[in-house]
């Protein structure tokens, strides 16, 4: 039996290869087989350029293939003496099933290692020219998902209205009742209230407005197949400020602002 | 008069050189000065060795100057053609008062590139074995200070209990009254709970166990001056298992994990 080799869980960030970590770079030269999901940069591939491929992921970031059957895949070339990334999209513990990767590794005993990546909860917001904190506008942020309504119901019903600034990951397809919800719990129809989509990628486009119109807003089909959120609260109304004083200086940023007049 | 230089906002994330942006990284190498805040590494000096380095901060992650006078001093050696890197601990628009710096910069007409970094309110537990999300114990999670109890109180008092991780930065202090106004609210006492100092650096500690313990917890000397923050909700019981398993596959995980037993 060969020595067992290990797995690196790497947080990839939010799609542009730049925005890796040193470590994560460095771990994906290092790599034998690299497990991915959706990518949104090819850009990635250029920094293991000799591993081996492997496509696990869908739109979203979500895994196409069930769960066990990756954790199994992991483990069989970890057991094989390879090292594996799995290169999983924003930070691997945000939404992520990073931890449940690092539990079914170890208990094969398998060494793990987890490289965090940038979360696309407060990166993409910061891409599309909103601070999720802010002195004077939030100093708090809560990051949620959108995807069952008894989950996120009650917190949503519990946030002090406009105390904080609300970040709902997965959850563009139900804005507009994740806005009446809030409207009926208190929340200004004038709160300021955004959508990203495909922030640091050649997709992103952003729509900001007030909480009101969050329901109605069309995306454009360019656009509707990225990841995307949600982002409400006083912050985001220094959004189109802050993308043009900052859309001089950084590519993503001229990315993420190009869509802001669509 | 000189072209105008300009100014990068990079986040320096939990305080591993090895943990910052490919992107991070190399702004620091291409800078003229460097404007600093409490390092947890000396190891970002090596990444701009030719740069001029000013210390600007002080523990936690504060300023130490008025913000206006850093303001003013970013700008004053941006007008002399320099490249400014403002490296900021974590994440700039992370409790950083870095939408405040891009405002201001924008104001006196300097081109201003923001490069996010990992926030410590994500990395920090990760590297102390806590993730803040996981299938079936948290699917969500908030971010607040410490600071206020005039603002963070109501928030506390909203949260469903157990229904999602709370991270308190710059809230070590507080701990005994936040954890009291939490049970009062409903929150069970034996609710895991971690205090997480210094991640990532060598100051690293943690300690784990129930949210009605928390108050009375002591922190060694060695570990007292570094940033600290307190993460509460069903994830904390995870952290020993994750640390066992991921403590022998990384530099950072191994510091982390050490003063666990202390």
């Amino acid at each position: 039996m060969t020595a067992p080799g290990h797995v690196t869980l790497v947080g990839a960030g939010p799609g542009d290869p730049e925005l890796l970590t040193v470590r994560g770079a460095r771990r994906l030269a290092e790599a034998d087989l690299v497990l991915y999901d959706a990518l949104s940069s090819e850009g990635m591939r250029d920094l293991a350029p000799h591993a081996r491929w492997f496509y696990v992921g869908k739109r979203a970031c979500r895994n196409s293939i069930d769960q066990d059957v990756l954790n199994r895949l992991m483990i069989k070339h970890a057991l094989r003496g390879r090292h594996v990334v799995r290169l999983k999209c924003g930070d691997p513990f945000v939404f992520g099933r990073g931890g449940e990767e690092v539990l079914a590794l170890g208990a094969a005993g398998i060494p793990v290692e987890v490289v965090p990546g940038l979360s696309t909860a407060i990166a993409a917001p910061a891409l599309a020219g909103i601070p999720v904190t802010h002195r004077g506008l939030a100093s708090s942020f809560a990051v949620i998902t959108g995807h069952h309504e008894h989950t996120y119901g009650p917190l949503l019903d519990g946030f002090p209205p406009g105390a904080l600034t609300l970040v709902v990951l997965m959850g563009v397809r139900q804005r507009a009742s994740i806005a009446s919800r809030l409207t009926a719990r208190g929340w200004a129809p004038s709160t300021p209230a955004a959508l990203v989509m495909g922030a640091a990628t050649d997709k992103a486009w952003r729509w900001t407005g007030a909480l009101t119109e969050l329901g109605a807003v069309e995306i454009p089909a360019s656009a509707s197949d990225a990841p995307g959120m949600l982002v409400i609260g006083p912050v985001v109304s220094l959004a189109d400020r802050m993308i043009q004083i900052m859309g001089g200086a950084s590519s993503s940023q001229d990315r993420a602002s190009r869509g802001s007049s669509g």
